[in-house]
């Protein structure tokens, strides 16, 4: 079972307490192609300029992803430029420079009208309309969005909600969305738009998942070396939906899994620059950190 | 198995988006109290003043709590002023009277000298110390602290904290008293003070044990409406101990079960002001939030 993800592909460059870096590898379509690879086929729409190195070409195409729908267009490549202090939970934008994105209209490859698992990543949503309605039959379409939509593009975000079974936003952007303060409460409104499950991402204070009648709390995993959170959202979205498309499972329990799945990718981008730690994982490595986040939230079968 | 406890009984009047409340009772001692006291026997060590009300009184004693330590001294109670705005996670201090407090020398009654579980609330590292050494041999001893003696009194801080086996503080306070913003590294370094356990609060985000090898991550229970957080530390850490005193059991999984359990606790106390929650709530109410826990974080065993 394949994904299509419509989302950017970037150049990042990005200075925390730890380093910095130009020009960088980046972009939600990116990382969330490379997590999702680990666990299934990947079929990747966006847009790239005449600049973009073929190196990260390269990158992408030896993770298996499927690079038809990545467009070369005239003009420079999506960049963005961020900041970060020694609270990592926040990004702070310096420069953001749309480039060839600021015209984009996606044109679905004709094989990847069939896909069923389909992924919109953070972008306009008249966008994620258009590509979406691209698609033959979709089955299950999982959605991001950001605080810049909210506040300006509210009803046509509005309309995108409509078309999506799992939303997976942070928690600032739950509360506005739904213009309540209490999590628990704008969560069941955030649902009433559309989407019957909503992953609300916390940072590393983990994740929490809405479902009809059910809450699924779960932890980050503590790491002693945090050094760059960029892509940690999609890196996220992307393992916790290439499992769900790896296994063809929506159960509760699936879904959980699916969770920490997203949980445990999103810990390793973090530990390096753009998808450095990515590079070098092997799936001993996430079986092993499965492991270790059931021993950290087991409170009844230890002894 | 009983335990004693020293800290503050207090008026409090806050201010939240909810409401407001003038001079209701608070203060750490008679939060942990309350709370243990659904688990094991209380000995409670305080001063109060001549405007104490008796129905305050009447309250503790009702709950079983021994108050042979509760003194009555000339002058005014402890009274905290205190506004929360929609982020509930921080407290606005507007005033601060010590009072009876200014001059409070623990006198721990003959009895109170046999205790083998020992929790020093949030008052000055000199106190907690003079307290404790009054007791002949105690077995367990736990403790809280605050940024103010982390900044003014670090040095008998430390010598406190080298007499305690359990540290139950902020997740700030971890990261200021180790001068490390890493809360892995952070933990490291304050459990090399003394504390084999560690204990971090972190409000609505939940809490994180740690341990000699071992970490533990607890969801806080998520609630439709949090009242007033006044409190919920001090309700979280008297559920905690008194769980571990009413089982005697330090193991790894029984040390989970109390951070489970001191985590419902607090869940009660911000339903409403004051403690007036806890006056409301059976045991049966206890164990159905802990059957909720468990589903809330369980990812293994649904299906």
């Amino acid at each position: 079972m394949s994904i299509l993800v419509v989302g950017s592909v970037a150049l990042d460059s990005i200075a925390t307490p730890f380093g910095t870096v130009e020009d960088v590898l980046g972009g939600s379509a990116s990382y969330f192609s490379t997590s999702a690879s680990f666990f299934t086929d990947v079929n990747l729409l966006a847009v790239i300029g005449e600049d973009f190195p073929q190196e990260h070409v390269d990158f992408l195409r030896s993770r298996n992803i499927n690079l038809d729908g990545l467009m070369r267009a005239p003009g420079k490549t999506f960049r963005w430029r961020g900041r970060y202090e020694y609270d990592l939970n926040e990004a702070h934008t310096l420069d953001t420079q749309l480039n060839v994105f600021e015209t984009f209209k996606p044109q679905l490859p004709e094989h990847y009208r069939q896909a069923e698992y389909v992924f919109l990543a953070n972008i306009d949503p008249d966008i994620q309309r258009e590509a979406l309605s691209q698609v033959a039959a979709p089955e299950l379409v999982a959605c991001d969005t950001m605080n810049f939509w909210i506040d300006g593009k509210k009803e046509a975000l509005l309309r995108t909600l409509e078309l999506v079974d799992i939303l997976i936003i942070n928690e600032a952007e739950v509360r506005q969305l739904a213009q309540e303060p209490n999590l628990v409460k704008a969560a069941a409104i955030v649902r009433s738009y559309g989407p019957r499950t909503l992953v609300v991402k916390r940072g590393e204070y983990g994740v929490l998942m809405f479902g009809e009648g059910s809450i699924f709390s779960a932890p980050a995993y503590p790491l002693e070396e945090v050094f760059d959170p960029t892509g940690a959202g999609d890196t996220f979205a992307g393992g916790f939906f290439g499992y769900l498309a790896a296994t063809r499972n929506l159960s509760e329990t699936n879904l959980r899994k699916a969770i920490i799945f997203g949980t445990i990718m999103a810990s390793f981008t973090v530990e390096k620059f753009s998808l450095e730690r990515l590079k070098q994982i092997s799936h001993e490595d996430i079986s092993d950190r499965f492991k270790r986040i059931k021993l950290l939230t087991d409170f009844a079968d230890l002894d």
